[in-house]
């Protein structure tokens, strides 16, 4: 018994760097700096799915939009395939300024702007996200998307 | 030398449940209503600086709005302050269907919905806050605010 709690505490010393200090792997940022770019080369090539990788599959995933809340992956895929039906429409995504805030070993808040480059308008605002990282990785978990006028 | 390793490890296991776990004491949300509650009370008897006491008093806290991004909270209550100059312009504020999400023992987001009840209109919307947990309590570190129709 002594000697399974002597494990137990030697454990939980080495995990306290992590645990304890508020402090990520110093590839955190890069690691979800690599989601939202992975995200972007999906979209740039048509691919929804793709992008879609970038949120956790979870019924609890939201995005707040323009017209409200959505629950769930399978509910935020099927608005981005409704609002870019085709290649037209979804145009060239870029993300910029991004500001990753680190909020936890496991749990980070990113501020950004988008825009689509299209053939006749290039609509465009601010985003926040809510990011997790689960064992597949870093997922967003909340994005709360506006659109501002003279992006 | 090994009595001191002893106590840390002593200190870490009684520490780890709230260190490692992500759980939060069981009044987190609990804590993090009542800071909502308090601005609410605030605002509806006019005082937009008390409302302001649920944001982080830093330059580093972030607004998001239909303008655009407000960094600061000086910025912030600057922007509070114009676009509602007087009682009538505040009107009375409710927030609903508040999400509290706990993110570590020191970060939570909630989702909420927000209104204005006013002589002659009601703006209302969505809203998502990160907050984290400061010496001082609970504080909103960004307020991503939308505005919706027909709420």
């Amino acid at each position: 018994m002594k000697q399974a709690w002597l494990i137990e505490a030697l454990v939980l010393v080495i995990a306290a760097p992590h645990a304890l200090g508020g402090g990520q792997s110093p590839g955190a940022k890069a690691e979800i700096r690599a989601v939202l770019d992975d995200q972007v080369e999906a979209w740039n090539r048509g691919d929804i799915t793709g992008f879609m990788e970038g949120y956790w599959k979870s019924e609890k995933t939201e995005f707040v939009g323009s017209s409200g809340v959505l629950r769930g992956w399978q509910a935020v895929l099927g608005r981005y395939r409704k609002t870019y039906p085709d290649r037209r429409a979804m145009g060239a995504l870029t993300f910029s300024e991004l500001e990753i805030t680190e909020l936890s070993p496991a749990a980070a808040l990113v501020l950004g702007r988008w825009r689509l480059e299209r053939e006749h308008d290039h609509p465009g605002g601010v985003f926040t996200l809510v990011l997790r990282k689960f064992p597949e990785g870093w997922r967003i978990i909340l994005d709360h998307t506006s659109v501002m006028s003279g992006q």
